[in-house]
């Protein structure tokens, strides 16, 4: 065993070990720990700017694009920000112990389905140094120990902000090892980490196909994968027109760069004469358009077009180009989304009820739209409060996941002495 | 890719568009298929029985253990029995379809959480040729596609039982491809199938810990596991001395081949006079104790004795053989069996409800039971009508899986051209 893999073996039997704490602590106790780190946060603001201008130092250095530049800049606005996430996720209701469902088995035991916390959670991510807060944090509220990996463009930032969250929980009754950063950046302590499979009971990968593959190819502990959107949105024959021009700019243009915005659509022939409006509303929200043969035809002189390839059906542009084919009907069209979607979030826009509700039942999506932007798939959006991520799996979490999601169930029989016979 | 491989990257192709089909049957659909899949084993009878008499004869050859012969072994009796539980699964509520969760989100979208088909499962199991028929079952009633792998010595029964189940189901209405079993025995088809990531979402393993090791070491898929069963019963003090003894009995000897027999006694050093009575009580069963040194004071001769080895605490005897240890009161036993346990039923035996609390809420098993027998851990004790598995995991299903573990959910959003701002 390698020195590496040594410490992330002991850093997770600590966990194993934080995690019967944490999981015991009552609601109010958790709440005190998480306000004291939302203070604790603030308080530390000069140091944790310090350790991000180093971050920020290293990027300029190594000629990060502004965008990542931005991901990884903290200021003090956004400190407090960080602080106030971590305050409405106290004031969201405790998942621990509510029980789900409650029967009477064989010999009249009572039997009581009860919610519990998994145990330790990996969170392996990239940049954004703020995750290193939010997740731990939702981990905490939920029960669990914590094992965090940020991204080597954060590391200053992301053990600032360890420390200044892991000494103010200390003194709010916060268990020793409940929240630990890996404080190294070699890249053999993920597959370190995702063998511990005696400590770990799970990990959640967040962040690109690359990291998320490396992490599925060598993990003995299960992971929920938050993988790519490539979201589309039927055009049904008897879609309302102007509804249906609304939801597809919104959908592919509020904001291209997430995993819930449109990346195809699909219309059906009968709808074919929509086409040009939408295109032109499309086109001049800046939206490159890739069609198939039908669709150029359709769209006519309506807006510019280029020819899509076959591997636009399969893309995810994350940008203003959105891939327009049209389809022979409801069934053509699951057909289409069931092989070239990622399950992530799919619409149909009709009047047609019964059409809407074999669109619903039959694409194997986490999150599918009757007549709404797939923009909303989103915890805030849900009214969940929070959000861990957006699961692409269809084991335990699908689609966004929040509190309750961070939590497994047991049993609990309580008896007046009965055996089995 | 070698020719296996090839062959089941095509059987999960196959699987996965049989799911979408599968996926939209009615629970009418479903259930005629299923009694007609119960009609045909019966009526295929004949076949079956000859197919079953060339494995006997294999394992006549091979020298296998009576236990092991018996477990293979298919009757025209055990045959009416099987097809009988095909009817008793028809006979169940349908979970695909029920709406778990209802609520309204942003721009007063309304959400429904609906429980859905997970796909493609393939379940891996060992020996006992009924699994073939109640795992294609149950999961062609949860409304997904399998892929069935059995072990060597029972291929041509199980070959036989797919047909017969195949040709009867297809008649009804089962569409091509929705159960499969692998037609050949080579060991190059596991690692295959825990490969298929593309086509199927999640591996179910039935069988020893060795091959369920090997499944973890090399699946992209997902696992739910179902490992061994190190359960524990704790004595507290407050214990009714006349119920210990006779649950504990219950709990070791009534069936100790078992995943949820009693493997470790605790008992609390103020209960350790319950101790004699105890192991006198076993001892009469027929049961070997491996005590430390307290509880072999305590026993004194009440009953013949051996000390426990360091190993002891870690093993599932699945056997008349049982270890016991004096411990200095709940937190110590908790500890145990967190430490020791396997997660799967774990049981306190006390009158005192907040040391009950305590217990359940802190140890981290599938189920944990106040006064009552570690052997009510099971599907059918539960009342779930059928039983797939006992899952060890914490992911997804934990403890006794039936139908509506076999699902997953997906959320139905239904909107009236809500766009996101």
């Amino acid at each position: 065993m390698s020195e590496i893999e040594l410490q992330i073996k002991t850093m997770a039997a600590n966990a194993k070990v934080a995690a019967r704490r944490v999981a015991t602590l009552d609601t109010e106790t958790k709440n005190g720990i998480l306000h004291a780190i939302a203070d604790g946060l603030v308080n530390a603001t000069e140091s944790i700017l310090a350790a991000n201008a180093k971050d920020m130092a290293t990027a300029n250095q190594n000629d990060l694009s502004d965008a990542m530049k931005d991901r990884l800049l903290l200021t003090p606005e956004r400190i407090v920000s960080i602080a106030d996430a971590v305050r409405q996720i106290a004031a969201l209701q405790d998942p621990v112990g509510e029980v789900i469902d409650e029967f009477t088995g064989a010999e009249n035991i009572a039997i009581k389905k009860v919610r519990s916390p998994i145990g330790v959670i990996g969170i392996i991510f990239e940049s954004r140094p703020n995750v290193t807060v939010d997740a731990a944090v939702l981990c905490l509220k939920s029960g669990n120990a914590t094992i965090l990996r940020g991204g080597r463009e954060a590391i200053h930032s992301n053990t600032a902000l360890a420390k200044a969250l892991q000494e103010a929980g200390a003194a709010a009754g916060l268990p020793a090892d409940a929240i630990q950063l890996i404080p190294f950046t070699d890249r053999e302590a993920v597959p370190a980490l995702c063998q511990c499979d005696e400590s770990v009971d799970l990990i959640i990968p967040r962040g690109g196909k690359g990291l998320i593959e490396a992490i599925i190819s060598c993990s003995r502990v299960p992971v929920i994968k938050h993988l790519d959107g490539v979201c589309h949105i039927y055009v049904a024959a008897s879609a309302n027109p102007e509804m249906a021009k609304e939801i597809v700019v919104n959908a592919k243009a509020q904001r291209p760069g997430v995993c819930n915005a449109l990346e195809t659509l699909l219309v059906d022939q009968a709808a074919s004469s929509q086409l040009p409006a939408i295109a032109k509303a499309l086109s001049d929200a800046g939206v490159e358009l890739r069609v198939d043969d039908k669709a150029n035809e359709a769209i006519a002189s309506a807006a510019p077009t280029t020819a899509a390839s076959d591997e636009d059906w399969d893309t995810e542009y994350l940008d203003l180009i959105l891939s327009v084919k049209v389809v022979d009907g409801v069934d053509a069209a699951i057909d289409h989304i069931n092989t070239h979607g990622s399950g992530h979030s799919d619409c149909i826009l009709t009047e047609d009820p019964a059409e809407a509700k074999l669109f619903m039942a039959s694409v194997d999506s986490s999150t599918v739209y009757h007549n709404a932007s797939t923009r909303f798939t989103d915890g805030e959006m849900f009214g969940f409060g929070a959000e861990i991520g957006i699961s692409t799996d269809k084991l335990h979490a699908r689609g966004p996941m929040a509190l309750p999601e961070l939590t497994t169930y047991k049993y609990e029989v309580h008896g007046t002495g009965q055996i089995r016979s």
